[in-house]
This record gives structure tokens, sequence and C-alpha cells, in this order.
């Protein structure tokens, strides 16, 4: 078989980058077209100086009948209600399609509208859609033409989280409590005075958005989904003086006495299997060690007595957060060996 | 009246090096018996260089008769245990000792002995000692000769903490979570690998002592007198790569239903006149605002549907959370205006 | 005598923030002018919020009459050729002011405004003004209205190289090559993509204007005044990831052998009754103990067989290099010590 | 061919952790002989948490003759002085030597002993050994058995020095200044307080060794050995508040006047063809850009009426200063693409 041919909408911008660079090392992935409306006719590297010498190529300009015609697979980063046009423009139902964007991860368009302040006119291909943590979700993916890649927070808290919420041992009588620090990179690259400026994040933690972040929506929604109870929680993001990485700190009541082994058995069974998440059974992880890579690093501390649990989870905001699980989801659609280029 | 003759046992420390720069600013302190048994009669500024040009004294051997003749007031900013003794071989009842270690901040000997992991040989004059967060226990300050000035932890804790104690809107029956970010000032001067160099902070949270840590026995302690009921709470700290600094987030259930208003109400009613408590209404507040200062910043988020609350409480570890806090206890002790050489 | 009445122009930005906290600390300085366009009628603290419970005033609009009545000093804290104008309007022979801009700076109208390509229109102004280096132009400060509060970098440059200079050990043959590295606070606070965005500054260096820096004509206005012969110089600016603080280090050849000890001579020799210099005999100064003070601290490096020599200059670029020396500078003008509110 | 057999003597440190990372990514070497006294039966991803998931081996006893027999190639990652018994050990004349210590970098016996005041007791081997810079040592490095990995700083400077040396455009009699300026992973992972403390380094540059840097007799070595001219210069190294990576910035008058185009042509044809090698005509580079890959940055400043240069050299410390030239290297010697592995 050929390589997977790829394109990219939004190139230029911040995940674009961190697509680019992934796939620059992916053995059977080839870029063949890097759009950029803002950017075309641009050298990638004067963009992107970290692929010079990587990538001697120019940003093309989007053109739905030539990405069509010429990829296998397109990965759409723009903000959310910039990428449906795009994926409805793009939709044949042979391409396939991983979204980078809030726009096809909520299930109720009426949920999404109010979440995002915005009109999704063409909500419909939903049903072609799978959401896109592999962990979680594989099976669906397999077989989708459109994949919702998670929210960076939702992807940190989720993974640690849902075989909890599976497994019954989370009281739901009690707000379960998530405190997410994540690296400026979260912020994105256009500047955000307060939030991502050299002077905003020295020597400072910033909150913001507090029980109120547009990714609670999408947590909220598989909470639901992965159990009859209804869980109520608090989502609570700040910003810490790092370039990449996601820690979420998870704090709960247990539903009944539980133990440290016997919380950590849970993580061990459904996730011995998978290359990409990492159980810490005898510390508590610390987010350098994932920076960088598609990895989930999880530990927890139980105190029985209190019937408390905390869950550290740590992940790459723009890896295993972005760019590098839609690769993971890439290789999944295309039958590739799930870690090809990402390990 | 003449100044306040100030001598420091281990001014060659982190601590003493702050408590220097502090009480240089200081219209009413005068530096007489800068102590160091590591550093002695070498120039203070070779260790300190930060106070080259400001200080031209060397650190004199610790020597506890010329420090009760020549001083006023002797702050101990030695280790646990290795404070006590020099407290007891400076005692006379008449110099005022303000201790910065934990050496008398427990009430109980045995729960002191347990915590520390060791024999206290002078446990008996922690009948003349206060605990020293002004805010929380200034009268018994006044009177005493000896302070027992508190952990930085603590004090960002048991600030916001106490007043919702008394006031008998936190839950009991649910574990009060603690999160608490410090900068790697926190973790001392002495490398201690895996905790305090660049390469470890750099990029990285640490959490540390999880549930474990020494400084909980002493939120344990200021939590069970402040009420008739028993509470229990997880204290988990984290290092984040800031120089100074920390953050504690702290998140309960509320015993009734509460408004974000009626908490605010609660911390602006109990601190509206004390000049170090800076609370927040309309947002949360930033670590970095409280750096190099002596104020404790507070906000809240509460989140009425769900009875869930979330406090954020900043300090300066190496100030609030111990330098300028011993000198606001030194004027308190003096009866100078509290904010002298502060503001 | 009553205390300084003080006005600033530009109290809501980043070196009007700086003034403000040094004022506040200064016994004989009273703020009662803190003027803003952008940000009249806001409470200072809402801009500046480590000024909250410290400052409880608004900004006020600007009024050139209500200043020249109620001020004695104003300090001008606007950005080149938004300051000429402000000055013009307060200008009435009796009010004191210190100009933080390079509006005064230059004492040549034409390579003034084609350094800064504008027009400036009262540049007979600058017959009253003095350059507001105390170090190296003190007499003319005393008598001056107008101080010309200098550049960060020339501050940093100019302090040490100005008496080796006068001094005559500089070979004039060879390009002086002053290498200079700057905190993100340079960059000022407005976004400035490429430059002061975290991303942009989180693990690099950022070259920039070399060669062309406009900080290059001061710097070389003040050569040429201090010396009968012509020296050549290439400026070269860097930003590196601090928040606070300039680096500057100077290569030259020396006109004749020259031991380190003859070159540290000269220092002392100048500098010994300063109490703003600060040099360091036996090492070179590092960045971090300057910061947050009105101190430059200075060393060298003499290789004597190749006739080169280096200096290491370092100042805080808010302080030293901006509002701190505008204070020393106010201090002059009011027969205040020096150091009155800076040590 | 089968895969390339590897091994590493020192796999527990800094240096031996970026081998292992770099080369679990190349398609043709095979991980089977990790060596660590230090850490021998220990897990290595206890030791290297950044490679859990990765690498499920421990770390083996170092055996001379077991490695011999089972390695293709062993990379030598141990300070200068403890390599070369490693090496004495090893050297069977079949076995290729990949040592990234100085102890086979200086031709000359009695400068080597002098610099690091040592004896060499097997300096014969230096027979055997080519200096390991590929792009300017490419051909004598093909035939090797042992390659003497060079420094990260003279790497960062020889790449771009050389050819200007080669091409006679330096002005030999005046000192050629170089200031490099080091992320915090040069100085090490054993505690160094006053260099690798994050206190040490945050908000901070630390000068140190000015022109006593033992890599500076590597520099001086390669210089003469480029031309039958001698030059003269100043290295002076200094820590930044990076974790990885080395600014060098080269300044020397050029021997006669010289354009930006005429410099910059010089480096194009020179580099033309290298893949690690990027030259940058329009700006200078900038730090990050190379950090965490095998790429060589060089930009230059030319003023031609000053006849002064300026160059700039980008590499990161680990990677093209140690790990991944180290296996370049690895390539070469065992004919496979130069990039394998490394882009």
């Amino acid at each position: 078989m050929g390589k997977i041919k790829v394109g990219i909408v939004g190139a230029s911008g911040l995940v674009g980058g961190e697509l680019l660079k992934h796939l620059l090392s992916h053995p059977q992935a080839e870029i063949i077209y890097p759009a950029s409306d803002h950017a075309q006719n641009k050298n990638i590297a004067d963009c992107h100086p970290f692929l010079k010498g990587r990538l001697n190529q120019v940003f093309k300009p989007f053109n739905s009948l030539e990405m069509q015609n010429q990829c296998d697979v397109v990965f759409v980063a723009k903000g959310h209600a910039d990428a449906f046009p795009v994926i409805a423009d793009l939709w044949n139902g042979r391409l396939k399609i991983i979204d980078l964007s809030a726009d096809f991860r909520l299930d109720n368009q009426s949920i999404y509208e109010k979440t995002y302040e915005t009109t999704h006119r063409c909500f419909h291909l939903s049903e072609h859609s799978a959401y896109g943590i592999p962990e979680l979700n594989r099976t669906a993916i397999k077989t989708a033409s459109l994949i919702a890649n998670p929210g960076c927070y939702p992807t940190s808290v989720l993974i640690p989280l849902l075989p909890l919420i599976r497994s019954d041992v989370v009281d739901s009588a009690v707000s379960i409590i998530i405190h997410s620090f994540s690296g400026v990179s979260g912020a994105g690259a256009t500047p955000k005075p307060g939030k991502n400026l050299f002077l905003d994040n020295f020597q400072n933690v910033i909150p913001y958005a507090t029980d109120k972040h547009r990714h609670a929506a999408e947590i909220a929604q598989e909470l639901d989904k992965a159990s009859s109870r209804s869980y109520k929680f608090i989502f609570s993001p700040n910003i810490i003086p790092v370039a990449n990485g996601i820690l979420s700190i998870i704090s709960f009541q247990t539903a009944r006495p539980l133990s440290q082994d016997a919380l950590m058995n849970i993580f061990h069974n459904i996730y011995k299997n998978e290359p990409f998440v990492r159980i810490f059974s005898d510390s508590l992880p610390e987010l350098k060690n994932s920076t960088g890579t598609n990895f989930c690093d999880i530990g927890a501390y139980v105190n029985s007595r209190q019937n408390s649990c905390i869950i550290y989870s740590c992940i790459d905001n723009m890896c295993k957060g972005a760019a590098t699980q839609a690769i993971q989801n890439m290789n999944i659609l295309f039958e590739q060996p799930e870690t090809a280029g990402l390990l």
C-alpha cells in the first residue's frame, strides 16, 4: 500500500505546526496538502521555523476539490465554528476527516449552540462522527468518516475518570472537583493580554473560566453516557508557567470504602494493553514526563478512612490533547499500528 | 524610644536572607546581631549578594549571652529540632523570640514528636508561646514572649479557612480537599535532587508528601481549636516552576445552601480592617500579585446548586509564609504600626 | 518641609506601575495626581492588582493646569513622541518634569528626528534638560527643570563604559562589541507577537534590531561627549526568558596593556562613593542580584596577553533602567538623600 | 542486514537518557546493552521516567566481554577520566566506540593532561580516533574505530567559525570574542549549588569559567589545525534559564572589507548539502528552533564600515552537542543514511 496522503486545513496555526512536526516523523504519512488561507504561498519554514530544513513546501490555499481528489485524510485545525463550514465543504463520504475543533464533539445540537454561542449549519454530519479518544471509543473510531478529536482538558480528565465512573466507585452525591493546570500553549498563539504574555505567566498561576469553561459540556456528556447515575462536578482550569502540558487533579468521595490497591487495579485492568496510558502505581506522575509525547500518565491517592480519592493525570495538551491523538486516530482509521510515528 | 535591636540566628540561610532584606527597609529595626555558625566571620554580602552595598557586616558566631544582652528580639531561622535548643539557650523570660521553625507551633508534645520524629527537650516553653498568625491570634501574640511563626502552607490555608469553619458553613461530613502549589524556594536552598534542581522544576509540577506533609498537623490543630465539630481534610502539596509563592486551592461542600455574596461577606466582615488580607470579590487572585509582599490574597467561587465552594488563597511563602509575617509579629510585640517596614 | 507632591502621566502603563510601587515606599513622596487617559476614573488596583490594599485611588484624566497647580514634580511615562506634547503642555519653568521617554535624551534635533522617525515640536525645551544618569551627570541634574531619564540599555552600558573611555583605556581602532540581554518587560506590556508572548520567550533567546536599535544613538552621543576620540561600536540587543533585568556584556581591545587590577581600580576610584554602583572585584555579577533594585552591578575580565577586556553590567531595566533611576533623579532635584525610598 | 546492536556505558546519566530516547526512534538501532554501575538491575524507567512504556529493561552492570561479544557499537557516556579506562577495557580493534567524554578530543597528551588535571593511561588509542563533527571531519569519521564526540560548546562554535577561518576572512590580529549561553542541562544532573538549582537559575544569567573553560583547548586545537595563522580568542560561557540549548555569539574583526552577502555565501557554499546545518540569511536564529533537534542554526550580521562581524549559532547542547551528534556519527560508521532516526 502507498503512503497515507495527508492534508491539513489551518496548517499555519499552533496545532497545525504540531501536526506537521509529528507527521514528518510518521513512516507512512505523506504531507501533500498543507493549507492555510492566512499564509498561502508562504514558505512553511518562515511560519514554523523549527521545520526549516525538514519541509520545503509552501502553504497552499484551501481548495476543497483538490483536497478531496488528492488526500486520503484531512486534519482540520481551525477554531470552533470555523471548522464546520470547511468540513461541510470537504464532505463527500469517502474522504476521512479529523476535526481538531469542538464542532462535532457534542451529540446534542442545542447544547453545542448554547455552549459555543453560534449556529451549527451541518450538524447532521454528526451521525458519521466518532468521539476520538481511542482508549475509550476505539470501535466507533474504526468505522467513522469524521473524527471529533477531543478537547485537551477532557482528554486529560476522561481517560482516568471514565473507568472509575463505569466501575461505580465515585460517590454521585458529592461534587467531583476537577482542577486542571494547563501550559500557556493552551491559550493559543494569538495574543490574549492577561493570559499568554510572558509577563502574565511568569511567576504566576492564572485561574480562568472557573465552572464556566466550554470543555465542561464535553466532560458532562461523556460522564452521562458512561453511567445511568447523574454526576455533578466543578471544572476549574488554570494556566501555569510551562509551555506545554496539562495536569488534571480530580478529587472525589468514593461510593464505598476502597483501598489504594483496589483503585489502581481498576486502572491496570482497563489500560494494561494501552500503549499510550501509563499507570503510576507507587507515585504520582510529574508533568514533564509526558511533555512532547502521546502518553496519558495516571496516578492516584486514596485515603480509605476519609473515603477520599485524588487522581493525577498528565498529558501534553498539544500532543495527546491535540495533534498526536489526531494522528493516533489516523492510524486507527488507516489500519496502521496505533503507535506508528508516535513512539 | 530607640530602635528595636534585632538578632537573627541562622542568618545565612534562605529565610535569614529574607529577614535581613526586609529588616533593612524597616524604619525602626536595627540589625545588630546576625548570627550564623556555618558562615561566621564571613561577609554577609558574600553569602547574600543581593545585600551587597546595603549591609556591610560579617556574620557573628552564635553567642547566647551576647544576644541576650544586646538584642530586644531574636529571630530563630533554623530547621525544626535545631531551633528549640537555641531557644532554650536564649530563654530568659525577657528577650522576645520569634521562632520560624515548627518547634513551638504544635500544642501537644506527643503530636510534635510523632510528626517531626524527634524528642522535644524544652516543650514547657510552649506555655509562653503564641501561634503567630496575627489575623487569627493577635491578642495572644501581643503578650507572648515566644512567637511560633506559622508554616507557609498553614498560613495560606488557615487565613481563608478558619473564618469559614467558625461561621459553620463547611460540611464536616465530607473531606475538605486542599491542593497547595508552592514555589521552589519552599524546598529550601540545600540541593534536593528530584525537587529543586532547575531540570526538576522546569516545565514540571511535582506532587510530594500527599496527605503526609508535616504541616497537616498544624492545620488539623487549628481547625480543631476553631470548632467543636471535627473536620477531615486531605492536604496535597505540589511544587511549581516559580521561585516564590504559594497558591492553596481549598474545595469543600457547604453545610447549607450558600450564595457567592454570602460567602464573600464572611471574608469582608472578618478581614475588612486587616491591612494584609486582600479580598477579591469579582475574580480569583493570581499568584504574582502577592509575590514579594506580606499580603494574603483570597477569592472564592461558590456553586450553590452543587453546594460546592472553592477558595483560592495566595501568599509569598518566603514573606507572609515566613519572614515578613515574622516581622509583622515583631511589630505587634513592640507596639509598632503593624505595617511598619512591610508596605 | 512638606512632602513632595507627585504627579504621573501614563500611570496605567508598565513603567507607571513601577513608579507607583516605588513611590509608595518613599518616605517623602505623596502621589497626588496619577493620570491616565486610557484608564481614567478606573481604580488603580484594577489595573495594577499588586497595588490593591496599598493605593486606594482612581486614575485621573490628564489635566495640565491642575497638575501644574498641585504637583511639585511630574513623571511622564509615555512613549517617545507621545511625551513631548505632554511636556510642552505642562511646561511653566517651575514645575519639575522627569521624562522617562526618549524625547529629550538626544542633544541634536535632527538625530532625534531621524532616529525616532518623527518631528519634534518642542525641542527648544532641551536647553532646560539634563541627561539623567546621576553617577555621570549629577551636577547638571541638580539645577535642571527637565530630566531626560535615560534608556534602559544605555544606562547599563554607559555606567561601566564611560569611565573607561574617559580613562583612555579603550582602543578606538577596533569596534566595541556590546551584547545586551533584556528581560521581557523591556518589550513592554502591549502584545508584540514574536517578542513578548510566553511561547515566544520560553526556552528561547531572541536577537532583534542588531546594530539598528534606537538606543544606539544615545550611547553614541554620550561616548562622543566623553572623549575627543571617535569610538565605533556594535550594539546588539536580545530578549531572554526573565521578566526583569538587563545584562550588558561589553567587549573591547584595550589601548595599551592593562592588568585586571588596573582596570578594577578605575571603577573603584570613580564609583567608591556611589550608593547605587556595586563593583565586583572577584567575580562577575549575576543578573538576579540587581533585580528589583536601583543598583548597577559591574564586573570585568581582562586578558592582558590579548589586550582584551570584557565588562559585565547588570541592572533591573524597570528600576535603574526606568522607574527607580527617575526617583533617584527626583531625590536630587528636591535635595533628598539620594537613597531615599530606594534602599 | 540486521539492526545495529547498541551498548551504552553510563546509561543512567543525563546524556545516557538522551541517547536512549533518540535511539528508540532509530529504525535501525537496537538497544541491547544499557549499562550502569550506579543503577544496575534497576528498571530504566524508574531512573528515566519519560521512557516508561517505551523501554522495559533493567540497567545491566558493565561487563566488557559481554559488550564486546554482543554489541556492534558502544556509546560511552561517562565523565572525562572515567571514560578512558572503560574504553581501554572495551578496546579490541573491531568494536566501534563513540566516546561522549573529552578523553580523546585533544591530539596532544600533555595538553589533555594539563587541561583535565589527570593522567591519561591509554592515550595511544588516539591514533584510531576521529574528532566527531561530521560536517567538518566526515572522511576521517568513516574509517575510525573510536569517535571523540565533541564538546557541546565547541560544536556550537566550530561549525560556524571554521569555514570562516579556512576562508581567511577573520582578522588574526584582534581577539575573537565568543560568548556562549547554555541551558542548565549543560551543568549536569548532579547538584552544583550556585549553578543548577532552580533558585540559582531563575531570573538569572550565570557567567562562569570565563576564559578558563576546558572546552577552550578543544576550540584552540581545531582553529590551529584549520589555518597556518595563529588566532587568539576569549571564550566566555554563561548559564541561562532554559533547560536545553546553546547560543554562541562569536564576534570578530574581518580581515578585509566584507559584505553581508559575501559572508553568507561562505556558509551557503560550504553547508548547502548538509542536512543538519541551517543557514538563516535574513535573520538571526532563535534558540528554541533547534531545541530537541540535531540542527546547528547559523546566522550572521556584518557591519562593513566597521569591519565587524557577529555570528549567532544555536544548537541543543544535549542533542547536536551530545547525544544526537553521537548517533549521527554512528550512522556514518554503519553506512546508514546520516539522518536516520534524527529527523
